[in-house]
């Protein structure tokens, strides 16, 4: 089964879109946890049992883990390893290079890591992504219009009569089948996102930007039209506030997004 | 001292532009070296003790090393923990990410494995791309115009009446001192690289495809009138062709792009 239907299944099955974001942050960790790679790695599976019935997708952020160095790296590993196998994985790791460098991150992401996905920046050009491309059972989320308001500054701008990421969607997304294929659309761009779903109906769109990043849920599953897409939410279900304990606040908050993502 | 001082000292004292590329390859190290990561910590310690009289810079390409996870991530530690201290070290990374990831990713370049500098991809917009300029200390180099052919794909689109990288050095050389930002200019761009020399004379630039890339050298070096410049060259240093013992050719070849490379 290739990744694109993996992440279907897994949606259908789960009856949501919601992707948890595993941004864990030693310094925002409740009471009970270690402050320590360790104590990440006990909040991850934490996380990881009290919401894998209410996922489709977890996202798994490496700069997070990367700040603690081969530790860190370890827990990126371990974290994926107990992520049950029925669930669509996203490495997002943001990387791209040229050709036998990209070749090696993306040994890293899904031969060593045994991601899913991974999330790639075009802004090197097409030889620059081929190589992520090579293994067909896996699906690659380029960048093309992110959630921050970094944004406006190159993706936005007109080049050749279009904004540049419209350019990075048509280019790419002749180069590839549609299975292999998608895009990173911050959710904080609704409109845009309901463009996109109309030039690429089939594609599979990671959403990041719901929860912490002010993303109008409704206004994105409307855009979104009901296909393939994984809607990221990390703090808002991680460090969720409230008066309860944690434990509760956490499962009440993934229970929220679930159903608030629901298909 | 910062980061830009340490490389124009390291420029000044070795009398060479030369950056040698630590783009280690299990199946292309040569015969005596373990096919292991523990081979890659034995290959590049004989790399880094054959050159460092001969180099002012090492770039490391952590793509190469995470293929190998965890282990591979401990060799990039130890290898930088083995380059001499006055040696100037670019933690060749392509990161960017949305405002708090890209703080975990400069953690983890400068406070973990303690590099000099790293290298940032633009097309997330200023908002990624500031969390790095925050260790005033340290070097960040931006991609501008890369060595590959994927750099016509984007990089080279006229948008709002120039070419995308110039509007990115632009942008980003106004927001921060020329002490804290390098740019990333492929030597396969000499006549860009003159006009991008006239435009930011004192900015530090890293200047990658020298050698089995095929950029001329003699071209790079005018184009580069005699600023801060690291002219890496990876591949035919590690594993130049040659009849003589392994340890010869390298150090011939590295001979060879240290003169060559001469200031």
């Amino acid at each position: 089964m290739s990744a694109y239907e993996k992440l279907k299944e897994s949606i259908n099955s789960k009856r949501t879109y919601l992707c948890v974001g595993l941004d864990t942050d030693i310094s925002k960790m409740p009471e009970g946890f270690e402050k320590s790679v360790r104590g990440m790695i006990d909040f991850n599976r934490f996380i990881v049992e009290a919401t894998s019935n209410l996922a489709s997708a977890y996202k798994i952020n490496f700069a997070f883990y990367e700040r603690y160095g081969v530790e860190g790296y370890s827990a990126i590993k371990q974290t994926l390893d107990f992520i049950p196998k029925d669930i669509f994985t996203i490495a997002d790791a943001k990387r791209g290079d040229i050709g036998n460098t990209s070749q090696a991150y993306a040994d890293s992401a899904f031969d060593y890591f045994g991601a899913d996905s991974i999330t790639v920046s075009p802004y090197m050009g097409s030889d620059s992504l081929q190589p992520f491309f090579e293994r067909e059972d896996k699906l690659v989320f380029v960048l093309a219009l992110t959630s921050n308001k970094g944004s406006f500054d190159y993706q936005r701008l007109i080049a050749g009569g279009k904004e540049l990421y419209k350019v990075v969607l048509e280019k790419t997304s002749e180069d590839y089948q549609f299975d292999q294929i998608g895009y990173v659309v911050g959710a904080t761009h609704p409109e845009e996102l309901s463009e996109i779903r109309s030039l690429l109906p089939n594609h599979a769109l990671l959403i990041p930007g719901v929860g912490a990043q002010g993303g109008d849920i409704s206004a994105i599953l409307k855009a979104n039209n009901n296909a393939v897409a994984s809607i990221n939410v990390s703090r808002a279900i991680l460090y969720p506030s409230g008066e309860g304990n944690f434990r509760d606040n956490i499962i009440n908050a993934a229970e929220f997004y679930s159903k608030s993502l629901n298909i």
